[in-house]
């Protein structure tokens, strides 16, 4: 008897030249490309069941049954599977995350990651890994960028089949550190989803795309020679250009809280005094400290000692969503 | 026996649309035309004395003696007055500000406001207004602003005499209060003059004059017909576009400190729930928040009560440069 069920762990990605706003919002293509580095230790873990005899789809996240809008969200994303695969079944999802969900920490990205590529494995098929990043970008942008492993660039393009995203260099490539300072464990106030519909509401949103292609060149170049300054530049001149956008769209989106402002301005003293660390925020308040491994001690112990940190997290480059073997 | 002495009172100024960057440097030619309000109750007060027998211009501010880089300000002030009236006679000046310098409350429109009025009356001529904001402009941009009075528009030109600001509207036209929270009294890290030279480093500065016209129009409406809603918008909207240009230049500039995000976000807040308060910060971290005066005494009962809060000034619309009577 064949099974038709599979397990698969995606981690979430931090984006180091930012996604905001989309070309179709229905194919979830972006207006810019995007260049990211998957967040080993954290991931999303997802299992799915092919089932003939369901009558409809059922998702269990985090051990809670799932209805209206996020069982929807997943329902929708099966339904892009079973085409592509030619079934009629529903499907059993069950997914867990080993990280705060909705808080700055791209969980949607590991979800529908790590949902695709066990769905796929379920059905007992095997897709390219440029279609698998195709697909899992249909149920969340960035989650196309957490497919491919360690460090990943995501084409805007035209067309579904063009817009996938693909390693640049593998997890062992430089020995960058993620340290997450988490200041706001809270459900974030407007979804990303919404957010990217409200980009282009903003007078500078055209302006951040036109140059994003050459910041995308410029974290690249700065990825591959290892350059950390040059990257540190980039990175938080990215971050600030797509927080400007969402401070300045309508209604203005204030991601950023008197926390997130205070570590950014330590993260940009510590590296006056010489510590390889830099920052950037995703749609949350939490503050991502990117640095390099032989001072992110020394970063986590200082933003351990502030008082508006709750916690940190602290990844390593990570791999690409994996099928584990049963 | 002719006296040669006059003294000036002036005002700063709290911009609504703002002013950031330059056409030309050395001319101080805005690339976009700015509104703003007059602050009654703070001023500028000056004298100045020509004096034939000094061998060089002297300036005292606030009671010190000052040498150096604010002296040389000044003496540079000093002889574009002494081009324009046809004078050799040195100067000595004597000012003093009845608020903090440099924390955002643009002092040195007040202070070359005062002093372009007291330097001509001391000189026994009479310039028309327009030309006294001209020259004013040439000492500090939002200088302009300050000669006339009220509710003020300051026209961005390409030539010198067509780059002045005058009044739209009389200061008892609509009852606005600027209640300044003061978070921190301290000189600000980048003077404008600095900074606007900066301004053309960020990749937002393009759009954010593009549609500065709009919003010049926008708040002129608004004012025109004391439409609250509508000016908060704009106001705030305008703000934010200004401090995203400032945090994505080269190197950025961070005037924001934890605390104004902390005012900023409590203001719109207070605005969901009936009051009319609105918020703009200029090149300091201090909040101005304006609002209409029945809702004046409770945002300033609620500011100071945040322990982020030093103190509190309250300002109401106030009138142009004034020469004092001797």
């Amino acid at each position: 008897m064949t099974t038709h069920s599979a397990t698969a762990i995606a981690h979430p990605n931090i984006a180091f030249i930012k996604y905001w706003g989309n070309s179709n919002d229905r194919l979830r293509l972006p207006v810019n490309s995007s260049i990211s580095m998957n967040l080993d230790g954290l991931f999303a873990e997802t299992s799915v069941e092919w089932l003939d005899h369901l009558s409809s789809d059922e998702f269990t996240l985090n051990g809670e049954s799932q209805t209206g809008e996020s069982l929807q969200r997943v329902a929708y994303h099966l339904e892009i599977l079973r085409n592509r695969l030619g079934r009629q079944s529903k499907a059993k999802v069950v997914s867990a995350n080993n990280f705060p969900t909705g808080a700055g920490i791209a969980s949607s990205a590991a979800a529908f990651a790590a949902l695709t590529a066990a769905g796929v494995a379920a059905a007992g098929e095997t897709l390219s890994e440029r279609e698998l990043s195709t697909i899992a970008r249909l149920g969340s942008g960035s989650a196309a960028r957490s497919i491919p492993s360690g460090f990943v660039e995501w084409y805007a393009a035209d067309t579904h089949e063009d817009s996938y995203a693909q390693s640049l260099f593998a997890p062992d490539y430089w020995d960058l550190v993620d340290i997450v300072a988490v200041i706001n464990k809270g459900h974030k106030a407007v979804g990303s989803t919404a957010g990217h519909s409200s980009a282009q509401t903003s007078p500078l949103q055209a302006a951040r795309v036109a140059e994003a292609d050459e910041r995308v060149a410029r974290v690249r170049a700065a990825i591959s020679e290892r350059n950390f300054s040059d990257f540190a530049e980039v990175v938080e001149l990215d971050s600030n250009l797509m927080h400007s956008v969402m401070m300045t769209s309508n209604p203005p989106l204030f991601y950023w809280e008197p926390a997130s402002l205070r570590i950014m301005k330590l993260v940009r003293e510590w590296r006056a005094e010489g510590l390889r660390v830099c920052y950037t925020l995703d749609a949350g308040p939490n503050v991502h400290c990117i640095c390099v491994r032989s001072d992110a001690e020394t970063v986590r112990s200082r933003l351990n000692k502030l008082s508006e940190v709750l916690t940190t997290l602290s990844a390593n480059v990570g791999g690409g969503a994996q099928v584990l073997q049963q």
